[in-house]
């Protein structure tokens, strides 16, 4: 879960009273997406569930970077790299249970890197 | 199908030559999409898919609000919660077939919420 | 792989600083989507995993346009349809390894047909 970092990272959000907030992901092997921000079984049943629906035994021809490789791909393409978020009055207009969650799809994932671009209307001085 | 109740609710959208719609549903166990507007077979299939491809029966830990709601929050990741559209002419410049789609991935779902944003320049007078 | 065809019909995209680009793809059986842009391998494995994860097989009712039919709409609520990118200094901010694909889901697809909006702040002259 990386909302409260993405939050820190952007400083003018609070300069804004209705806006958006872009971010892009710039990775094919890992994914970029809103679910429950509370209970952390939650994490873990969503991988366990990509994991299932998108399983390494499928008869991957590009497997030149390990079995975890493809199926990192394909979770990609599935879950998405990019996500808009509303701005309203200063804060990101996230639901009640809404975090926002980087998914690494690689079993050793590296750093990863969020390109975040907001626009919006600025809230009256 | 709920592109008659948004389009009916942003009262703005005829005022803009170029623009964009960003929807975005406030929820981690539902999601919004575009699909086939004509035929509400699609709707039943769509349905049924995702919980082929998504079983009740994977072993999730988080099954503390009954067993759809895991489910439920995997669907939700898959399909997206944020939605783009493009506005052309005081229209959404939706393709012949499209349609916004609310997908309850609840057994029971109750009210869901929508937060949209237009953007964009202004039609000549 | 679309993103060389896309850069080139996007004519403005050299004048801006910051901003975003918009791809919305008018169609319910086809998608759009970031992903690996080196190995040709890598979108063969793409379309035989996403064939595995929504088969022709499952028992849909909207039957009437051909077994690649339903399947394809699922897909293309899975993939999605519309996609956001970062504009900075003129260029798009894709990672190293990220190309705009579009998704074909029909197994004869025909031509299709892309909206596309840029919005931001103009580089200095």
């Amino acid at each position: 879960m990386i909302t409260g970092e993405v939050v820190k990272a952007i400083g003018e959000l609070d300069r804004l009273e209705v806006g958006l907030l872009h971010l892009f992901l710039q990775h094919t092997s890992a994914s970029i997406s809103l679910n429950e921000n509370a209970d952390p079984d939650v994490r873990q049943d969503l991988e366990m569930a990509l994991d299932q629906i998108c399983p390494e035994s499928l008869p991957y021809v590009h497997t030149c970077e390990g079995p975890d490789d493809m199926p990192a791909h394909v979770k990609s393409s599935l879950v998405g790299a990019d996500l808009t978020i509303p701005i309203r009055q200063g804060k990101l207009a996230l639901g009640t249970w809404q975090g926002i969650y980087l998914f690494e799809h690689r079993d050793r994932g590296s750093a990863r890197r969020i390109v975040a671009t907001i626009s919006g209307i600025e809230r009256p001085a």
